[in-house]
Formats: C-alpha cells, structure tokens, sequence
C-alpha cells in the first residue's frame, strides 16, 4: 500500500518548512520501508492574490481522497485578516470534519522553557481543543455597522454532537497515554453558563465511562495561571475552540516556542491534516532561518496517525538529538543553522 | 469631606482579606489625614444560603451612595457556579455600569515571578479590560436541552458605546501613565470577524485622536506567549471582557500570583469597585493564611481613584518594603507570617 499524501506548503515560511518535513519524510520511508506519494497544492495567499480564490471548487472533494494533508502555514501580510484563514485553514477543519485539535506541550531535553525550575519532567501534557464549532463557526453580524449605535455579535454554537464527541476522544486519548489518567475540563462555568452548561454535562456523563480516568474542571483562566506555575498538574486537556486557540498557543511556549509547536486537525473517521502551528512568519519567509523542526514534528504526528508509530519515534528522537546535540535555540534566525541544515541534521540522526 | 466607602466582604478568605485593608486604611488615614467612613454589607455565599437572595432590593441604589466599594472575594463552594458571580459581582458590575475593569500587571522588587530571566523592569504593564459587554453579556440559551440534539449558545454582543469608551479610556491612561506610550488591541480579528471588526475600527479611530501614542495589535493567543516570553513589549493592553478576563489572571501568575494582583472597577462617572482578584479560596478560609497583599492594593488603588494618590504610594511603597525585607513567598501559608501578621507589617511601613 502507499500512502497518498496531500502538501499544501501555504504562505510565507511555510514552504521552506515543509521541504525539509518532506526531506525528512524521504528519509524515513527508506529505513522504515514503506511507500507514499505527494501531491502538493498551491492553495494560499499567493494564489489568492493573483485569482481571488481561496479554495477551488472542487479542493475538498479531492483533498477527501488522500490519506493525510500535511500543511505548511496559512496567511499573507496582503491579505485581510480573515479572509484566507476562513476561506483555507478554517474550511479545510470544518469542511472535512476536522474535529480534534490535539496539540502534544511536550518540553524535550536540551529544549529551554522560559519557565524557572520546571524541566521535561513537569511539561508533558496534551490539549484536545474542538476544532469544528464554538466560536469558530462564523456566526454573528452586525446591526448599524459603522455608526455610533452600532451592535456587532459573536455567536458561539455548541452542539451535544461536537461536545460528545470531543470529550469521548479525550477520555480515548488519556487512556491509551496511560500517564497521569487524568482529563481536565477548561472552561468558564460560572459565566459561559449556557456553552459550559452542556460541557460539563457532557464531560461527566462521558467521563462516567471511564472509571480509571480522573475528571477535573478548572476555569480557563485558572488553567493560565497554572500552564505557567504547575505545568506539572496537566495530564489532558479538553476544551471548547476559542479557549482551546489561547491554551495551546501559551502550551506552545512553555515547550519551547513555535519553532517546536505541532498540532493535528483530526477526522478520526475520515482524513486529517497535520502542521506547525507557529504560523506564516512573512518577515522570515525565504530566508533559509526558520525552524523546520515544528514542521518535522508535524510530519510525526501524521505519519504516528497512520499507523507507522516507528517512524513516528524515529523522528522524534531525532528531533530531541538534535535539539540536546545541536541548537543553539529554536528561535529563526538563532538556531546557529540554516532551516536546511536542520533538516539535513534531523535526517542524520533518523 | 469624608470618604464613605461600601465594603463587601464576601466569601471564603474575602473578610480576612478585607479586615488587613482597612486596618491600613485606618493607619493611612491618620497619616495622611483624610476621613473617612465604612459601612458593611453582607452579601455572598453565607447570606444567599440563608437567604435564597444574592443582592436584596435597593443595594444597588444604595451602592451609588458611595465613593468606592471595597470588595473581598465572591463565591462559595456549595453555591452553584454562576449564581453569585452573576448575582453579585457581575450585577454590581454591569448595574453600576463599572465598564473599566483596570488590572496593573506589574513585578515588585523582591517578588518572585515564574519566567526565567525577567525582572521588575520588564514586567510592568497594565490591562484595560471592557467590563461590562461581550460574553460576559449573559445572553445566550439552549435548544432541546438534555437531549442528543442539544444546542447550547452562548453570544457576545459588542456595541460602539462599550467598545469606545473602553479603547478611550486606554488611551487617556497610556497618556497619563506616560512610559512606552502604546496601546495593545488583544483580539482576534481572523475568527471574530464581527466582534473584533467593531473593536479594531474603533481602536483606530479614537487611537488617531492620540498621536503621541503607538497602536499595536496582537492576537489573543500570541499576547498569552508573549506575556511569557517578551512582557517588557507591552504598555497598556486593551481588550475586550472574556480576553482580559484570561490575560489579567496569565498577568497575575507573571507578577507573582494572586497574593498580589488587585484590581479596579471602574465607572469614572460612577462608583467604582475594588478588589484583590484571587477568588474566595474556600480552602484557607478562617485560617489566618492568606495573602491580604492584593487586598490591600486594591485598596492602594482605591485610594489614588478617591485623588489620595499621596496615600496611594505610601501603601505600594509599604507593600513593596513587606515584600522585599519580610514575606518568603506571597503563597498563602508559605509567607512565613500569618494575614494579620503581614497586615501589621505594612501598617509598621507606612
Ligand atoms: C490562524 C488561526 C485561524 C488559527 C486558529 O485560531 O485556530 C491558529 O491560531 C491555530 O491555532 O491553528
Ligand atoms: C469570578 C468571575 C466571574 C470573574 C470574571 O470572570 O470576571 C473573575 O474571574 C474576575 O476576573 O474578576
């Protein structure tokens, strides 16, 4: 069998980090001996600019055939905030049911926090953020738009179905981890007091499921303070869209930063799409200083996703030499390599 | 003229909180030599258990009688969530019309913060948060609740008034505050392309009337890292409730924990409301354990709000003296000093 594999390299940074995910990629199916095939897609800012088009009729459909989508980053300084991340990045998770966001905050040895006293042995923990609904769905308008009485809302759906779901694959998730045992719930209760209502419904009726699994409830701003204070406390992590986006961006630096940072969009049943999640970094964008290792993490994800668990540890340990080994930091521009050789590093120590 | 001032108890550790600030009011007072009286209220968890009510008849039209309220800690562990953070402190929010809620974010010497590498001088920021619209509006409901088709909504509704005179307010207090002269929208203007559509016009515009100050925007989930990483950038932050709700609790951790964090609210043609920001932490209720630090900087800021910014600072400069000579952690019952205790010792450095 040979994996179909669906690249969408995207805007600024994204292409030179997705080349060296593909490098790594190529590597990896030597060793490992298995077989894939790539076809890449030019959907981004660019293309926008030049056809205003963001997806191509059609895109979704054909994206539905591969086994995997692995994405670079999406976003351009030309375009309107909105427009392509609605019309690319937010219609890919949506259209294709994308409906987990799992986010691993792992801190690897060699890696710098910018946390005091806390090392690899107290940041290990993993975010499930809904990725299909909430505030994300694009609901809300505006009333007298542009005068001095004007009302704009945000509406925030949440269905029994996307909560249910979620929840269950967080319960799944936490005991096939085998770690802490323990899923906790972010969310406001005690404001968001309809959205939060069906939540923590939700979360205990599952969660009754799973004896072995401890349920725990903070607020999200209570998660804020203990992600930076006792990072240690956190096993898994679920949480509504909105919330999740803040939770895992503040993951993303207590592990290191977005040079390291990878996520899954997860269709359990259908197919996922993999990415860094540090975004589109115009102002590094062809300059051969971005770190390709959140990329790379990003292409372990997917292929721990389809099944190939031993290429997936292989590019993690590689990933961790060359981060104890290697780096100078992951920050673009300091690594002390270019983006090339940090791949080309990642494919020694394969 | 004497000062008449509401005082709210509360909760928890909210009264022994509270008694540590008026004990410095009282010394204050005398050395300064202003006056001033107090009247009690009971509300919270205690009375609506006995009484079933949250805010009797009449108290808010009562409140609008002082010059300040001075407020403990709201919420009780056998309440509900929801029922008194929305019967008491968000009504006295949103009725008395306090849209400010002003949270300084600011590292005393001697006071340890979690981030590696950052000192009193790189953190030292403030977060004018809308208090009174966006999610925390209450507006939402449920279709078919308790079923398999359930729907549960929950809205943001921003209007031009509320978001104006919050983003005005940020403004005229980066010109007043005069250190970097920036303001911060914090939004997401990629998602909440109706909320943060209104939010980010209206920055623009009223922030053209401020040509001394810089204007900047970030993404909610980038502030939360760069409050981390890089909180020397920020000057004053703006931004709508449920954000400033998240960032003033992540800004809290950075400055030391909730031992320390007050915070304003504020109706400037109104009576404004403050309190230290930790919650009523059941727990540590009636053993002499908790912090009263942030307790008494709420009522530092109380007190500059009144126009007795003399004994505004002689309070901040007392806290900082506690802070640096005596307090082994701001943790409650790892100070090395019981809340009376500490209490004392600020009074002994005013
Ligand atoms: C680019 C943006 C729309 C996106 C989000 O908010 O989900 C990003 O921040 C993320 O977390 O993947
Ligand atoms: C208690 C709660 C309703 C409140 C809020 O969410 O505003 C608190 O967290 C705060 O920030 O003052």
């Amino acid at each position: 069998m040979t994996y179909r594999i669906a690249v969408i390299p995207g805007d600024g940074t994204g292409p030179e980090q997705v080349r060296e995910g593909l490098k790594v990629l190529e590597a990896v199916a030597q060793l490992e001996g298995f077989k894939y095939e790539t076809v890449i897609y030019d959907f981004g800012g660019e293309r926008y600019l030049r056809t205003g088009e963001t997806l191509p009729d059609g895109a979704i459909e054909e994206l539905k055939q591969f086994h995997a989508i692995y994405l670079g980053a999406i976003g351009h300084p030309d375009v309107k905030p909105g427009i392509l991340e609605k019309g690319i990045l937010l219609r890919l998770r949506f259209e294709l049911d994308q409906y987990i966001n799992l986010r691993p905050v792992k801190l690897y040895p060699g890696v710098e926090t910018p946390l005091k006293d806390k090392g690899p042995e107290d940041i290990d923990f993993v975010v499930v953020r809904e990725n299909t609904e909430g505030l994300y769905c694009g609901a809300g308008g505006f009333l007298r738009r542009g005068t001095r009485d004007e009302v704009a809302l945000q509406i925030s759906i949440n269905t029994y179905k996307g909560v249910e779901r979620c929840v269950r694959y967080a319960f799944e998730y936490c005991r096939k981890r085998n770690k802490k045992k323990k899923v906790t719930l972010c969310g406001k209760t005690n404001v968001l007091t309809y959205a939060f209502d069906l939540w923590e419904r939700v979360f205990h009726a599952v969660g009754e499921e799973y004896p072995d699994i401890t349920r725990d409830y903070a607020h999200v701003d209570a998660i804020c303070m203990w992600m930076v204070k006792n990072p240690e406390w956190f096993d898994v992590i679920v949480t509504d869209n909105m919330f999740g986006d803040i939770i895992t961006d503040l993951g993303a630096i207590i592990q290191g930063g977005l040079g390291i940072a990878a996520g899954g969009n997860i269709n359990p049943q259908g197919v996922s799409m993999f990415e860094p999640i540090g975004g589109s970094a115009p102002k590094y964008a062809g300059k051969n200083q971005i770190n390709p290792l959140a990329a790379i993490l990003a292409l372990a994800m997917l292929l721990e996703h389809l099944g190939e668990e031993r290429a997936a540890a292989r590019i993690e340990r590689a990933v961790q030499e060359v981060c104890s080994k290697h780096l100078k930091s992951l920050a673009a521009g300091r690594m002390g390599y270019t983006t090339s050789e940090v791949g080309d590093l990642v494919v020694r120590y394969l």
